[in-house]
């Protein structure tokens, strides 16, 4: 058994592997890049699907959720109903003089340490006099501007750094996150038009027409799968914050009253879908938002968070949304949202219990998550780390490589045909080049759970070994078995 | 057996279907919809997943094509280098008095019958001095407007709808039709990026890492599957015309020299996707570009088209693109996608061919191609018309509906427990509530292929019947074997 090593894991690590071999490239990187977006390769694209696949199964094979694919381009009335176009803003500047812009988180967060603590002294000339390390001052300015309001005091102390002049910068206006575009030909207000900054709102938007299309009654959710846009400012982290991302959400419509058991079921839900595909529970915790802090159409709100090479981040927000969207939408299209209630007959708005994963980031964690570095015998009798991606068999990109242990006696003919059985079903990866270690490794590092490898044994007696990846243990199967082996363990 | 019946299949019917049962809903229609844009329900989603997986698996299960998953939005000059910002333009213009704009083609094709006939005789008074009927001159007119040069000539014999002037017109300007939007807070040029107006160049810019990461050679492709956008002004039929749409891409790299070969092999294995998927010959036919109108990278380029109720329509391209992007990516990022051909040790830069299929386009034709109304006999021995689609199983979006005959005796358990086993894997339907007649309708109404009746008879021996939805034909299947029973008819 190969012994874990103690893993310095770095996301520098992760981004460079996932580039090396496939998984995540930068978007348009020969023209050095677009900033918050990213390209799935070829191994990527097939952990992404896999987790989308495995997200939608565990809701839509259900017999009260029902799936949509609304568009990403809406009605801009949807976003003054659930509140983006006045809220989802961060507070912006302008340089009077020079005519430079700035978000004033950004222009502030990215000041010197001297000119922080300039600004500190300025404003408490008394706790800032001495001489603070620059630790302190880092943490106290970042605690400082944690907030929009004492923000914005902060900025008249500043001088811009286009052009160097103090004092100049306009009051503090709201900069909207969503990007806009123009439908038809004349780019003015009447054509604005925004990209999804979320997809639950093609959902709440949709919740009459597909109750009436599928007769769905309360309590029933409505799945979907799709890509949002946030024009953020300050990306960072690999796929963690990006400005263009996939979300997997999940509006579960309720009687009021019987939302907080709802609640309590898809927390337990959503937090056993990650250890079901392999997550460990020690990478995983709940944050629950503080009440003072709640957004506020929430009555509840959890965060499933990932212990990412960062530190901890969510990967998805199990909310209490209340009858907030559902009332809003009736407000401003003037169009019912109630639920009548053919057993109690009532009329009433249901609430909503909402279950929202990152795709973009639940697929970040399966792979950092699913990284090892362990140590493992050579051929030789030596040892080797080796690199291995600890993926549950039904996110693995590739489910298994064939490998003729020698390039000779029909040993490649017979791998084919494996091949060709397999590649019907399944994305396989035929090597026949190289020390049969050194191909072990390769799949190891790019996390296939099964080799199967065609030796001399196998001209007599028809029979192959298959390696698992994780044990490394190898048992011998007959060839014409490979096929069953291989969809039993995926159905485990 | 069922007789078909003469059928005139109009659009409406389609789309009115679509919105009752839950295939497509219009995007915000609540607010009054936003044009252009669609949201697919509960059944279309799973049918355009199916017919996207059947796609993705029919390109990515073979071991020469890897798959990608780009980002929508692009570094701007992507769309420099493919020639999209100086070339995916319509031509419009400004009213010099009211400011009004207009898309040109949009402006004379608007105009009555009467101010058509009134320019036209102006340009030709000989020709139109005498009586010509109406649509005559509507297809006279409509000629002309076809080429953007005499459109031009057309707009300054036209006034202002807007103000009612007449000779206000500017010259005309290119619009070009990608939607555009701003990275960061600063809305100016240098901001600028474009919702991707195809998904192509996801696949060109990342050729190289592809390879890499790959290890593939010559000739290998590269698929992907996603949205793409177009400030489409005409949008029309359905879900043929729309400002966002979903497209699967698949470019082949090749040889120079052997890419004629391989664009037939693609056009005859795209033909076969098709037809083997349920579409019948006679819907489909082959267009192929008249070298005159070649777009300026193609060596040679056909359409497969299907008859839409609104006549024939494109479904997919499968272009012979030559050399023309990688070599503009190289200009204009100054990074080599060329390859290095280790047998022949030459180095040149590939060729492609190109299958573009439509993901929204095939939706609507697999929808379109499966309606059929047909006499069907009902219980008491009369004939009624009965509405089925005729999908091919693995693309119904309910694979099985399980219908106790009635609601006593255990039938209603044991329907369930039937329910159960199968939705571990798939999407099925439990129905008790209605005739049988009844039932059967409604499934066949959204193409369920099986319909599984627990009868009396299952009491007794175990057995259920299952009705094929084509043939209205029943078979007795021992209820432990239904699963195996659908799992082995999904896979032929």
């Amino acid at each position: 058994m190969a012994q874990p090593v103690k893993s310095d894991l770095s996301l520098e690590k992760i981004v460079s592997l996932a580039k090396r071999r496939g998984y995540v490239f930068q978007s348009s990187e020969i023209y050095g890049g677009l900033n918050g977006c990213w390209d799935y390769g070829p191994l990527g694209v097939e952990l992404l699907r896999n987790v989308k696949d495995e997200w939608w199964k565990s809701m839509t094979l259900r017999d009260n959720i029902e799936g949509v694919d609304a568009s990403i381009l809406m009605h801009p009335r949807v976003w003054e109903a659930s509140g983006h176009v006045e809220n989802f803003t961060d507070p912006m500047v302008d340089c009077k003089q020079c005519k430079a812009r700035y978000r004033v988180d950004v222009l502030l967060d990215e000041l010197s340490i001297k000119k922080k603590k300039e600004v500190l002294r300025e404003i408490n000339p008394e706790k800032f006099a001495g001489q603070q390390k620059d630790e302190v001052i880092q943490e106290e300015f970042s605690k400082l501007i944690e907030s929009d309001v004492e923000s914005a005091k902060l900025v008249p102390l500043i001088s811009c750094p286009s052009c160097g002049n103090k004092g100049t910068f306009t009051d503090a206006r709201k900069f909207n996150l969503m990007f806009k575009t123009f439908v038809g030909p004349v780019e003015d207000s009447s054509a604005v038009v925004y990209l999804r900054p979320e997809t639950a709102q093609g959902i709440f938007v949709n919740f009459q027409n597909v109750m009436t299309a599928s007769r769905q009654k309360l309590p029933f959710g409505i799945a979907q799968i799709g890509k949002a846009f946030r024009n953020e400012i300050n990306t960072k982290n690999f796929l963690f914050r990006t400005r263009e991302f996939e979300q997997m959400e999940m509006q579960f419509f309720v009687k009021p009253g019987s939302d907080d058991e709802w609640f309590e079921y898809w927390r337990e839900e959503r937090m056993k879908w990650y250890i079901n595909l392999g997550m460990k529970k020690e990478q995983l915790r709940w944050h629950q938002h503080p009440k003072e802090k709640l957004a506020h159409y929430a009555k509840d709100a959890y965060d499933i968070e990932f212990l990412f090479p960062f530190g901890w981040g969510e990967i998805e927000g199990v909310h209490n949304r209340t009858n907030f969207d559902l009332s809003r939408h009736e407000e401003y299209s003037g169009k019912s949202m109630k639920y009548f209630d053919e057993e109690s007959k009532e009329k009433y708005t249901p609430f909503v219990i909402e279950t929202s994963s990152g795709a973009s980031r639940s697929f970040m964690a399966f792979l950092t998550g699913s990284y090892h570095e362990e140590e493992a015998p050579t051929a030789d009798g030596k040892t080797e780390t080796r690199v291995v991606l600890k993926f549950h068999p039904r996110l693995a990109p590739i489910k298994a490589a064939i490998l003729p242990l020698v390039n000779r006696d029909g040993m490649q003919e017979i791998a084919h045909k494996i091949e060709e059985e397999l590649r019907f079903q399944h994305r396989v990866f035929y090597d026949d080049s190289g020390a049969i270690g050194r191909r072990y490794r390769r799949q190891d590092e790019v996390g296939t759970p099964f080799c199967v490898t065609v030796d001399s044994q196998t001209l007599q007696d028809q029979t192959v070994t298959i390696r698992e990846r994780d044990s490394m243990q190898q048992e011998r199967v007959a060839s014409a078995q490979v096929q069953a082996y291989l969809a039993d363990r995926l159905r485990r």
